[in-house]
């Protein structure tokens, strides 16, 4: 096992009905700026639940946060957290309303004259922030339960990341009932996130970590069971619930403590969703086997574990066990409505090119040995024409 | 899924020579008292390594906490506490040593007479206390990542339990290297001990809460294949590492969030400790066994789970599965030198009803539905004879 630092201080309150337990976890004399999407909350009545709950306190709106979360809509919240004097920072939605609110109370704080500084040099990530709380409402990201935000920056076509341990949410609200009423396409694609969030931390080299490779398994098996149940019966609430908790657990630092590490899948797929808007879930959907695919040799003993132990695969050589769980990987995604191939999105053959040499710009250290290089992107990307 | 909090702020530094990092991790301006149990942290090294990294600010020491730390001496230190000023308490050792410093940091900030009424009343746990960090020499009990300690009055021979929010340690180190020394014996409880805590909160009854469960088998067999690992080779870093890190995981609030909890096993065997002196781990493994066969009706579900997950047992009847599981897990006990009768301690007849009778005066609701009558713990603890 590899040494590691683990420390997650997020309040979790989990279950039917939490909202109404905003008036206990707010400050009762915080100046509340609530950072919000696009209008989903209003319709599932999110909105009126966090409004009611907070009756003593209102807070202000800041509503219009993009799906991928853009930098100069996240600079205008800044502007306001600043006219105004908000002490106190609310997302309420997806992991992108709650990237923002993390950025945006990172920002707020943050001396330099460009904020974008913080996401290309994580040093100059101020060590402050404004507190934020959050109350999720798309099982995803992940971010509900830890230190990073994702931003796009428009002028640019980047999208990039940053990690503090600054920046954890105070606490996170996740109420399974409201996501009963999210589009299939964004259930789908949380069940992907999630997914491809474990593979990250447990597809990699053996570590003699036991217990990591058992907790990213639990996850794993857990949103192949539940994944399908969610979709055919929205309102089940004990798969809502299973798969908001797969969700949170997949990245809030545990099954990555002391164990190597990949997430070349992720900045793959953050160069494609920056470049061609499509989802961050079918962005990894179609990364992924690519990446498994052109990295099976070095990745060979935890791919042949992952047949075994996730996909019950025992017959045949070792070869075919982990081509088989390539695929059923792969068949995964597809049941569940996710594309995994550019084609499915009309990306151009350009693209192979392009995601190569912005990475290679990037200078990025790319997979679990860091040595990842332009070719190798090229090559992994040419396997999922 | 049941409604649940989770909230664990515990920052965990783990691995080889992290007691070296005790300066970023102690307040620069802290006045520090060192709790530590009996001396085995002076033959082991773990003393002298954390009186070189705090050389700069070197703590005042209270030694001579007992194996099951006794209030009486915990009070000791609470007046040298209040007499010296010291503001930050460091435990060193095993679960003993952490959980007498969580007591005497609430304890010296207690505004009551009697902070024994802590124990008995946890309303009056103050909602505050002195700041404690752990350096942690005996995977066993999770005390270094929860808010709980267990504390004896010689007295009245008492064994309690308080736990509270406040009680969390600011960080733990936990180096497995400062566990090759430790006795056969202590090794075996830890062993034991982290896998009553996980089947306290596992095997109960089904709450949808697939990740959980898996969760829970992941800490289960982790346990059953390094634990005769760590007995047969005290040396092995990583089967050291991974003992450690199942025991702190089984009892930092993750795998029961959510879920049923049960605990009668605990409450029976701090009664046995606190009356025949047997250690923590082996008034569990006596108790256990008792537990599952005379509650398998309605534990039936989650026994057969255990069985096939945990022991891999899918041959034969139902009920031939269940207690086949409840036999390995005896056996298992056994083969790492713990027995599990109460003959393998030389515990009177009497016991059985002096510790229905001393549960009875307590009121306390035992067992996952709260029902479990004077007559039940009889039949159990007459089981184990």
């Amino acid at each position: 096992m590899l040494n590691f630092t683990y420390h997650n201080p997020v309040k979790i309150v989990f279950g039917r009905g939490s909202i109404a337990q905003l008036p206990r976890l707010v400050p009762a004399d915080a100046k509340i700026l609530m950072i919000y999407g696009g209008g989903s909350i209003k319709r599932n009545g999110v909105y009126d639940q966090v409004i009611a709950a907070l009756k003593r306190n209102p807070p202000a709106e800041f509503g219009g946060i993009e799906p991928n979360p853009r930098y100069e809509t996240c600079l205008k919240a800044v502007e306001q957290v600043k006219a105004e004097g908000f002490d106190f920072l609310l997302g309420v939605g997806g992991g992108s309303s709650l990237d923002a609110a993390k950025f945006i109370a990172a920002a707020s704080v943050y001396k330099g004259k460009n904020p974008w500084d913080m996401m290309t040099n994580w040093a100059r990530v101020p060590a402050d922030s404004l507190p934020v709380g959050c109350v999720l409402t798309l099982p995803a990201t992940g971010s509900e339960m830890n230190g990073g935000a994702v931003v796009s920056r428009e002028e640019t076509k980047e999208k990039l990341f940053f990690n503090s341990p600054h920046s954890f949410p105070r606490f996170s609200i996740l109420d399974p009932e409201t996501t009963y009423t999210l589009p299939s396409r964004q259930t789908a694609n949380g069940v992907v996130d999630a997914f491809i969030h474990t593979t990250e931390q447990y597809l990699t080299f053996p570590a003699d970590a036991p217990l990591q490779d058992r907790q990213a398994e639990a996850i794993l098996l857990t949103l192949i069971e539940e994944g399908p149940k969610v979709l055919a019966e929205p309102r089940n609430y004990d798969a809502r619930a299973n798969l908001m908790w797969c969700a949170t657990q997949a990245l809030n630092g545990l099954i990555g403590s002391g164990v190597p590490q990949d997430w070349a899948t992720h900045a793959m797929g953050h160069e494609l969703t920056a470049l061609y808007g499509i989802d961050h879930a079918q962005s990894l959907a179609v990364v992924l086997p690519g990446m498994l695919r052109h990295q099976r040799e070095r990745k060979r003993a935890k791919l042949l574990q992952y047949a075994e132990r996730v996909w019950q695969l025992r017959d045949g050589n070792e070869e075919a066990r982990v081509a088989r769980a390539i695929e059923r990987t792969e068949e995964f995604f597809r049941s569940l409505g996710v594309g995994t191939r550019l084609s499915d999105y009309d990306i151009p053959a350009e693209a192979v090119e392009l995601v190569a040499s912005r990475l290679e710009k990037r200078r990025m250290k790319l997979g679990e040995h860091q040595d990842l290089t332009e070719n190798d992107v090229k090559e992994i990307l040419t396997l999922r024409k």
